[in-house]
């Protein structure tokens, strides 16, 4: 299959592109620093990068900035920052992309644990998350031509040690777990779901 | 307790209101219309209702407003607009009303069946809840002085007959069920729960 990677050379991103590339398939890997470049906070760059690709089997969204900050200092502009940073524009890839993958293909999202577990400055975050879970469940539902839409929410990754203090107690997952996981987005036949790692 | 009801004369606020003062506790009802008004896409309206109202021991928001699109006609303004109408409103509400909960007092926020359940022309509304469903894991693991924070996401309304058709299949909730969620969490222990109805 074609599948486009947008957030390829982030730290889940680059395991869903590797996963994929070692399973056979033909992976365009998309980011701001990659040559297939794409800023998806910007829905004319979403666009663009459509247009340059053109038809694909799969799309994988890997990619979204979120504030974190205790919650007493977190303000209604950092919640708004969360949601047009991270959830917004990995909406806009399902809303442009629903017309760029092929019957019965899939778009994945990623989303992570903290829309189920709370961590220490996570409130932005959790909401950014949690608002990506439902929408899947719902948009999965009305998706025409057998599209499939999921979201895999990875736990902290064993890939990045420098965050595993910020989730004591959390099993981090290593990379053949998150890669299964967009595996089974990808290939297999769920959709409306969120795959936990 | 002294309870403040936000959205008091809407089908779920009403419930809540009512529910709340049978069992004894001095509620005050707030909305666009009552005359303790409040506008909550305003967040210097808030402040004022808080300075008007004072210090309570609970706070249940049932307010907000979403778009209802099939999932193809659902643009990007209509998914900003959902999370404005409702997720960051309800979200400003904690924010603010954190300063003006006793301690160990509740805030109570409104979700509904679309954050786990599709139903066509939903996605937007699912995203907006699921928002909050996750943000209230988050928030009430940081919550200051005892607060407690959740969430009450009912079925759709018996006492809405006109959205039944939307929601085929899906069980019908009545007042009395409504009411008991609302009351575990603001006489309950439990925080940071989506109580589902």
């Amino acid at each position: 299959m074609r599948i486009l990677v947008i957030g390829a050379t982030g730290s889940i991103g680059s395991v869903a592109a590797t996963t994929l590339a070692e399973r056979g398939h033909e992976v365009i890997r998309a980011s701001r620093s990659s040559p297939v470049s794409v800023d998806i906070t910007d829905p004319a760059s979403i666009a663009g990068l459509f247009t340059r690709v053109g038809e694909v089997d799969g799309v994988v969204v890997a990619s979204g900035a979120v504030p974190f900050q205790p919650l007493t200092d977190l303000d209604g502009e950092d919640y708004l920052a969360a949601l047009t940073g991270k959830t917004l524009p990995q909406i806009e890839v399902v809303r442009q992309g629903i017309e760029h993958v092929r019957d019965g293909g899939s778009i994945t999202l990623t989303t992570g644990v903290l829309a189920r577990e709370p961590i220490a400055t996570g409130a932005a975050a959790a909401m950014a998350n949690g608002a990506l879970e439902s929408f899947v469940i719902g948009a999965a539902a009305e998706a025409p031509r057998g599209l499939r839409i999921n979201a895999v929410s990875p736990n902290v990754l064993a890939n990045s040690p420098h965050f595993h203090d910020l989730f004591p107690g959390q099993r981090p997952v290593n990379d053949e777990e998150v890669g299964r996981a967009f595996v089974l987005s990808v290939e297999g036949l769920v959709s409306g779901r969120t795959i936990t790692v």
